[in-house]
This record gives structure tokens, C-alpha cells and sequence, in this order.
């Protein structure tokens, strides 16, 4: 019933690439040292951004990882989604119709209240991450950044993305 | 990030050990059978949800499970807390604190947007199953089911409960 690491990991390497200026990149190097985690670590987190249609892959020597999209259409349930993917945690096997007292198809006009439930609590889950997207991840940390931690934030973008102006 | 089954078959298990009489009690070979499924399926359920004080096992040939407490007052989330856990799903690990920007501990107050979204996620997910009793699911199932069917689960009852007066 965890949610692995790579959520987390994948989470806070969008919320890096949405620092960056436009068309600017960044390689997994880079990011895998932003975060503080090893490289190989990102490699399956990238992979599964970039199937989602989250993360660009610009190739080559001034080549890195970027948004696809703009941060604000990027949520945290955009994420989650594409690296834990979206088939329901809970799976009804219907229950109810087995054994000597299965109810009926005439019965069984709609889900039960287990199976409903379940739905609904997903669906609550899926709602409050879809309503975060990466800007507001980003404008909560620059929040409580202090102007020195901006300041070295900004430097260390100067001097690790490629593609900027 | 599945629930197993196991979820499923004890929350159904529950449901027909609310509709028992008060002191009767049910084996777990002929919970399984009504359920549809086999004995030892249910022998990890049956112990997790025991635990979890939701069941108590009378010994003896009269013996079997029964509901420790008033179906009104086991919800869906305090089964699935029996046999998934409480621990949380996700994980913070506290990544902006990392690498050659990472944040200082005056620069976190708070979880960051990323933990408090997945935390306030997995809260209102708690709260929806939280919010449904046992009783709710057997007068939803009972709503749907034919005379004849009610019938036929009132004389299982009395074939195959233990410590019926």
C-alpha cells in the first residue's frame, strides 16, 4: 500500500525543472545532484515522466531534461500517476455473487457500498493532488527560501543548465 | 500501491458477521464458504482483523468469529487500517534539505506543498472509508436483495451459526 520513493523523487526533480527558464535544461547528472540522490536513482523516474508526457529529453551535449508543459498544468497527481500509474488501488472481485447466498445480477444494479467506497476515497485522493500543481510547490518553497538560498539557487542554474541565453 | 485482496474478502467477511444475532458466531470454513472463497485465504484476515480488536474467536466446537463490537461502530477504514496499517503511504524524506542548495532548517517551518499535499491526500482517503459502517454497507446490500434471497441468508444463518438460542 506504499507509495515508493521514486513519487518523491520524481515530485521534487519537476518542481527543479520548473525553476528553469525557458528552453534552459538540465541533465540527470545535475538533477540527481540537486536532489541529493544518486544518479541511477532518477533514471526510472525520468524514464516514467518522460512516457507520461511531463518531461522533454533534449539529446546531445547542451541536452538535459525540461518541463513538456507549463508548471501550472503539472500536478502532483500528474506525477504520481505517472509512476505509479491510475488503475484503482482497490480491485472488487464481487464478492457478493459467490457462495450459496450470491446475490443475483438483478441485485447487483450498481457497485456495493464496499466497492463504492473505495471509488469514492480514490477519487477524493486523486483530487487533492490534482489540485497542486507544480507552480504552487514551487511558490510554497520560494516562500520560506531566504534571499542567500534564492541567490545560490539562481547561481547554481547559471551554472548547470544548459540552453540558457 | 495496490490494497490486496485481502482487504476486499475481510471487509465482506465483516459485513456477514453483522448480520448475526447477538452471540452467535461463525467458523471460518463457513465464512469462507459463503464468501466463495477458500479457508485458508481467509486465515490471515480473520488474525489481522482480530488484532485489531474488530473480531474476537470463541473456542470450541460452538466456537468462531463474531464482531467485538457494535457493526455501527467498525467503519471500512478501520479494516482496511487492520490489514494495510496505518503507517503512512507516503513517505517524506526531506530531499530539499539535500545538495548544494538544499534548504536550512529555518527555511522549513512546515512540511513543503509536496509532503502537506500527499498527507492531506491520504487524510480525506481515510476520512470517506472512515465514514462508512458495516451497517451502512449491510443496509445497502440488503436494500438491493429479493425476498427470496433474504430468505435463503436468514436459513444459512441458522444452519451454520454457532451459539444461536
Amino acid at each position: 500500500m506504499k507509495i515508493g520513493k521514486g513519487v518523491e523523487w520524481a515530485a521534487h526533480a519537476c518542481a527543479v525543472l520548473a525553476l528553469l527558464p525557458p528552453g534552459a535544461a538540465l541533465s540527470r547528472e545535475c538533477l540527481a545532484d540537486y536532489l541529493g540522490v544518486p544518479p541511477p536513482y532518477l533514471a526510472k523516474q525520468l524514464q516514467a515522466l518522460s512516457r507520461a508526457g511531463l518531461v522533454l529529453t533534449q539529446r546531445g551535449a547542451a541536452g538535459g531534461y525540461q518541463l513538456a508543459r507549463d508548471a501550472e498544468t503539472i500536478s502532483l497527481w500528474d506525477i504520481t500517476a505517472a509512476l505509479e500509474g491510475t488503475a484503482p488501488r482497490f480491485r472488487c472481485t464481487e464478492i457478493r455473487r459467490n457462495g450459496p447466498c450470491g446475490a443475483s445480477s438483478a441485485e447487483c444494479p450498481a457497485p456495493c457500498d464496499i466497492a463504492a467506497a473505495f471509488q469514492q476515497a480514490e477519487s477524493v485522493y486523486r483530487e487533492t493532488l490534482a489540485a497542486v500543481p507544480l507552480t504552487q510547490v514551487v511558490a510554497g518553497a520560494t516562500a520560506v527560501a531566504t534571499d542567500g538560498r534564492k541567490q545560490r539557487i539562481g547561481d547554481w542554474i547559471q551554472q548547470n543548465a544548459s540552453g540558457l541565453s
